[in-house]
């Protein structure tokens, strides 16, 4: 995720339960948590993207600061993180659906036949470089093809997954492309990253949701507009003002190795040396403290999905 | 390139020329040289695959010792290469034609649209991990669109193929595939990797060829049964004994780096650190001297392909 994320991201996230908001419950409060309980869900993007995203993102998990990410399914480090998806069952797992291709020096395509998604593929054959390129060329017919497809895949590698969000955002793009998102979500019976504080977006938002969907409050994500000095202080202020309600920040976790360095290497924004600082700050002594000094209690994408059983 | 290569690389290799052999004349003189000339090609497999190999090869190729190589077209990392390839138009590169991915951890698949090569792939969707489950799968017809398809995405991003090979000996395990290999290869007017060495393969090879089809005389590559200890001792003897006419080492150049390690993590033969001490001896000093002392001459592909316009 990276880009004009910040800003789709600034917009939207989401989970489908089978009970009503109209009952005037919180998610906290059907989650069985107070209403005031600062709820935090601690989630790593890209997993599958690199083998050094890979082995960051399974070393923080080990931390058990970090305790959810999402699988790029088109990726070619895909079959290591499966392998982790197979041996730790209770992991919590999402699919990061991809339609993007956002780095110049390494690509990937679509999972489906080539020429039943032509709408989603560059003239290289890769998905777009930019999430705004992906949506503008999307038929929507074949987004719904590729993400199903997608699903498919990781569901035969032995990947149950516990949620699903979009790479790069771009299925938020439109209204099509987000209902196409969430009817798939339906059909699959798995929560999705909105949330309520992207309800500003009402151009497609709250008229593509349904009475028994379900938001989480908020997304927290860094923005290129921190310098690496900062990076911990950002943080840091924003789990001090926490809101209560459920929080998802989203990270990107890598080492700031000759892999990433050269995946990245002319996009600084969510590049190697990004991500390490990321991989830094949330396996940290001082991340884990200051979910203690400031009550915030972690929960996973699994807990919301099982509202939907 | 690895595993039963060996045994298929101790059997094959070729290129093709307007000039028939039956003249009289080797190849050797054909290319301009005295009969008893030592000519070598010092050959990189696998560009494309990894950033690894990529940054390895391309440090090689400055030191003037390793002079020519073959890029794989499937691979995630073959943008890298092509603007390696777009900026270096005098370097000698070829394609590195790919049926397999051989990587449990790192995987690809065809350049054509999956349900048009589906004898190719696996149960996952990706090429076949071995060159002898590929070939016993795979229908000729769709080889041949598939290696076309890899010709003309090398083409369209701007690389102008010195020659064609096959990624681990794919193309050369039946006589169908390897006429498929031939005719792809004629159509192209590129030479291809076949030596006068392999002719004890006496199966497929000799009928397969035609009058106007020339060889080079033979490959050299190393194999698992070298121990590290002895990776420079066993290069320095051969080429202490080369023989006159045209020879290939064919070597596999990357770092001994993280990602290396990940994709190769359960193979050490052709791994990470079989890599990086070819990558020491090909740019060594005592390489260079040892192509000075044994009056050694370096060629490429280029000039053999010389022979075919």
């Amino acid at each position: 995720m990276k880009r004009t994320i910040v800003i789709a991201l600034a917009i939207f996230t989401f989970a489908l339960t089978a009970r009503a908001q109209e009952s005037g419950k919180t998610i906290a409060e059907r989650l069985g948590y107070p209403r005031d309980a600062k709820l935090l869900i601690v989630h790593a993007d890209d997993l599958g993207m690199a083998h050094s995203v890979n082995v960051a993102t399974m070393k923080a998990f080990e931390s058990g600061l970090v305790n959810s990410g999402s699988i790029m399914v088109p990726c070619p480090w895909l079959s290591e993180i499966a392998t982790y998806a197979r041996a730790n069952p209770q992991a919590d797992l999402g699919l990061h659906l991809t339609l993007t291709s956002e780095w110049t020096n390494f690509r990937w395509g679509p999972v489906s036949s080539k020429d039943r998604v032509s709408s989603l593929l560059d003239k290289d054959g890769y998905f777009y470089l930019t999430e705004t390129d992906a949506a503008a060329h999307a038929d929507p017919k074949q987004v719904e093809i590729e993400i199903m497809a997608q699903i498919e895949k990781a569901r035969s590698l032995g990947i149950q997954p516990t949620h699903l969000d979009s790479h790069m955002g771009t299925l938020y793009q439109s209204k099509e492309l987000l209902e196409v998102f969430l009817r798939v979500a339906r059909s699959q019976k798995l929560p999705v990253r909105v949330a309520r504080s992207w309800f500003s977006r009402a151009d497609i938002l709250p008229e593509s949701l349904k009475q028994d969907d379900v938001y989480i409050d908020r997304v927290l994500d860094i923005n290129p507009g921190v310098t690496p000095q900062d990076w911990a202080k950002f943080y840091s202020e924003a789990l001090k003002k926490l809101e209560p309600g459920v929080t998802e920040v989203v990270i990107h976790l890598a080492y700031d190795d000759a892999e990433m360095q050269g995946a990245t290497f002319n996009h600084p924004n969510w590049g190697a040396a990004w991500r390490q600082r990321d991989l830094e700050f949330f396996t940290s002594d001082a991340f884990r403290k200051l979910i203690q000094e400031n009550q915030i209690k972690l929960i996973t994408w699994r807990e919301l999905g099982k509202l939907l059983k």
